[in-house]
């Protein structure tokens, strides 16, 4: 069976505890929840997996090699600052949508450039726990094709 | 019940015709009619509309102020360089979310900046014929809230 | 008799409708109204055109070459990414005042530049719908001169 | 009765003198005379003040405050190169109409950037002598609203 | 028998009788004229079309896949701001020579950049009507080869 | 009791012990002294954690929500080329002052530049130990206003 | 025994008076006043000097090297557009601390740069009234060593 | 009779010996007999050097000034770093072509930048030998007006 | 004896298994292997350390000090964003020979920068599981002058 | 008798008094009597005038307008800041050299740029005190053609 | 048997005679015994050619070819704006080593970019006479695989 | 006896013959002649050389050292783009004296860098065939220092 790794990076551990009245009050856990949800409806597993080191995210895309058939990222700030991770998703050739929550692109200019999205199939991002299931769905109709 | 306008920019006309030794032999009316099934199964209409022309994508978008519920757009080679379809999407206020064919972040320099991607919920890209559909779910999740 | 072509160009058609809370509610029917009262008190004529495309703008100004003494010109987002027409503004060498209701120097960065303003006698930015009256005035006054 | 005060900086002082060939032969005193004929047509007061200095232009601006009702200023060349005139404006919150007798968007480069647009109304650029009477015209009318 | 779209943009028509002091007396119908009476030396069937607007551009190269065995273009001003145009020619894959009638890379520097020419064989630039009759030379000779 | 947590980036640990002719042989334990010592002078406690990682840093940051008032952080390199960190603050909403012992504006040009000053209160860069002094003062005035 | 003279540049007369919904209703005078209590804790003497004049303030630094131990020195606008105040203090060689009232590199980005600090023993930013009393506090400990 | 020089700068000595899979077989001296051949075609004499020298270049254009009528130079590599090659076409006011093999323009962004183009009547690139023969013809065709 | 640290950086744990068409069989044994054979040639220890984390490698650099001559470090993407392990370098001292395995300045724009250059003795990039042993040579010859 | 003004600018009034041990023992007299020297040598009358104010060197400009044959200028910081006292310049007419005594094409990048410099004649830079009496010289020999 | 030709730019002539104290007392002879003992020890013949003519080296690569099997090149000062040498080495094909005495990549800005590095296997840089020895291992290593 | 060597670089040579309605009727053999002359006034030896060669100019320079005090150059356009030159001057320690005929930081933008004055002593231009004679007593000035 089809097992998808959500990966999450730096500060999403702090979703919905922080700044509720900016970001709302869904937490990680829902995400998680969400997401397990959607995977049973479309058919696959999944995993989770939320660290706040670059390295840590590095690693995780390692491992998964063996175990996952694809990658759902929301990298958090390290989108924009690491070529590091870029290179681990290359290195493993594991299929990989890249995710975010918010509408990277009508932020601040340094959250427009992605480095990583270069070694994904691509990005989807602005629509909340939303982005989470629309990269599920995305994964599973690359890995069909 | 909900309806979503479709919206092709410049030289998506073309697409299966053109180098389908690159681009695949998708067809536009292959991506419309896989859209017209998709809303069948998310229950909502849609309607579509291709133009080459910058300034028929803002007349579009002003009409379908009055007709659709929100709008799936595809800018082209306009998303990079038009300010006055940004221009149209804010002043219309109508739910718009932005796609794209390829993953514009692993191309040219110049494919990476989107202006309208500023006026839109948000922006999916790279996943071919089904990121029209993720755009659509994008679209009626964002509706639903 | 002088005669004032005002041109509009993108998304001025939707003034009024649009977002009032923060454009407030005086439509270009407004403007337009405010200009013949104006036209009227100064002793001229005035002709009015919006169009939501560049080449249309384009072709307007050509087109007021044989009519027109002079044009007042609010190319909207056209004014920072079209250096065709200012190439129309060049070629037909009639004199043009260049307007924006808005502060466009205190907006966002890419509304800073103009190509246009090059071509024009001058630009008056930032008054609402005075910014007109006083880009006929100013046209006047160069026009005797 | 409102008063205006017409606020002239650096270099100013030469007009007329220097390369009438260029600048042809009106003088700043010319300039005055007309701001005053306007005022009478159009009802305010109006006063006078020249300097060289940046700092003189600060504390111009700053004295204003208690005594004119808004300001219509050619900085000169520190509209290009002074953040401290701006934060002057912005501390008075005093209507302030930015001018200028040329076309600075079409000279040199450095002459198209302005940090004291970003504190006033407004900008009117290159309608000579006529720039005043706009810029005051541009300011009683913000005034009566 | 082979056969080339001339095609010219914006402003174009204007030719002859925009600044003659400048740019001279040739006018478009001169052009036209002098690339019939080349064609016919050269061997080939030759058809004209200008227009003001970039989608009328796209649709017109779009048009031409059918019909013509190449293109000779001009594409004016939107030479240097259209990444539409550059996608349309890379779309019919039609063989395009770029022309110029000035020296485009000796005048402003923001005419020096041409996204167009990514998409061509080549460009010609500087020779006045001549760069016509060369860029339907070149084009003969690719498609000789 | 208000308590402070003083946290160290990369490098603070080889302190006194590194080029001892250059930044002197002042240590990380000194610096750690004097803040205890201050602290019993201001009446608050201290805490300190150092580690060379950044997402260590996030990590430490996120922890001390539940158990300190305020941060003073000398971020060190990481200063400049994180975003996690300063998204970090800016998701504890802890008040943070911003340290550090050199004038990092003095130097290389990109230690200029931080992304983790937006989120703090405020920055105190130059004074060697005594900026970690400055610091505490500067977050205890700002506790108890 | 040790003097202090605390300088300050452009609009900083106006502190309290202007936006005091911005600025809070601290005055200049009040600043001046904690800062004379704050010297009798301390143990110096303390001078005040407001100009809104770049040349005033050069003037300043040169007529304190014969009269102070210190400056700190609140430059306002200058700080980021002034060589002249940057090689003043690099002239005189009196110990200097640059500080601000606000988090200048927190708002736009052309407050984010000084030459003056180049000049100074550190920088302090972001505190309000604090930043002079911690100025004071760095210049002392400095003066001290 | 009209006589060219045909100047070719460095490496295109090793024509049709590179690369041959990337740059065909097409040798130096196939380039000049054809040029040899078009030469009497069009009724002029042609004459041909090729140096790696930057210096040596400049010595020929001032050479060819009393000999020649015109000149068609592929600088090569000093296209786009020579300004000294771009001053002795200034200085010797000979009509000159520039020509290049490969469509610069779609290659590596600093094979974009010409400087010797600004003292040229223009430039012709992307057609291989044939861009030589078309500049004769556009040499020929610049003399005879 | 001479002691040399062998340190690997993120991703290459990956070597060999990654993309063998595309970097070749060479797994990071093979090199350590290599670089052990080589070490016994010249005379010299070798030890070996490889991690994915940003701070591993500050730890790594800090902890060698005491127990090796030199390093030769291979610090994968982080050369590119690391200001850290730079200072890491700085602080401890150690003789370092950055090397690469690929030519980094033959590739993306962003490999061609390295901060941790400007610590190390120099660079050696380009010659695969062979700039390893050049390293090796070259920390030996520096430690031997 | 011709007569040149030596004007000098910020900070130029504490030479030989700062940092001796750099800028050596030569005071602003010792330059002013030089050119005294000087100008009975080369037969002119010469005056100076030092102010630390721009507006201040603006001012001396426009006076010397009617007593002075010429300006060697010493404009300090002021050189790389100020366009006040180019258009100063400009304004005049004044034939007007720039000197400087350090090599400020050798030193910070932003000594580099002029604005001063494009309404002189030329700038004479690096020489010391030596700089002003080259540029009397260069002034008398302008004056003299 | 295998022969190097160890290429040598700009300035290298003065070795040893230029800035001893800076630079060392190694002359170019120095290098050229050095090598050639290297030569003798790995097993290959060496020829040394030094020339400060960028179209020299140009030449000397290109006369390479026929003779010998790779390059170990110094290019000097040209490594950073020479495009010509990158090309001599694309189009000869010849395997070559770029090395540097000095660490470039420490030193100014603009010896940062090299050109020609695009065009060899790889650099060396930092280690002084030994570069060469080492870019002569390099080279032997890859002809012998 | 003092001696100085006047070394011109490319396109010097043409002087005078060259557009003489632009840069006059000076030939190079007037500015020789008149050095000459001025070299017996002052009392020196001087010796010219001109070559449109950038490593003629390196060879030069070098060669000098032997036999002259030191050295004028007008390097020409390689002022601008040669760090060859440069170094030349770095590595011969001989002092140098940079000079040009015209204005050059009043011309194009490229013709305001120098990398060749980070070598020199100084820098004088815009004075004409002065220039070099200034750049004579400049380098006597310096000498006698």
């Amino acid at each position: 069976m089809t097992s998808i790794l959500v990966l999450n990076g730096p500060n999403l551990n702090l979703l919905g505890t922080r700044q509720p009245e900016v970001y709302g009050t869904t937490t990680l856990a829902d995400i998680e929840s969400a997401c397990r949800d959607h995977a049973k409806k479309i058919g696959c597993e999944v995993a989770f997996l939320q660290t706040n080191s670059e390295g840590g995210l590095v690693d995780a895309i390692h491992a998964a090699k063996q175990v996952h058939s694809g990658i759902v990222i929301n990298a958090g700030a390290y989108t924009h600052t690491s070529i590091a991770i870029m290179d681990a998703v290359f290195s493993t050739e594991l299929p990989t949508v890249e995710v975010h929550l918010s509408n990277i692109h009508a932020r601040e200019e340094f959250r427009h450039k992605s480095y990583l999205v270069r070694a994904t199939i691509g990005q989807i991002a602005g629509f909340g726990l939303q982005s989470y299931l629309l990269g599920m769905d995305a994964l599973m109709a690359h890995l069909n094709t």
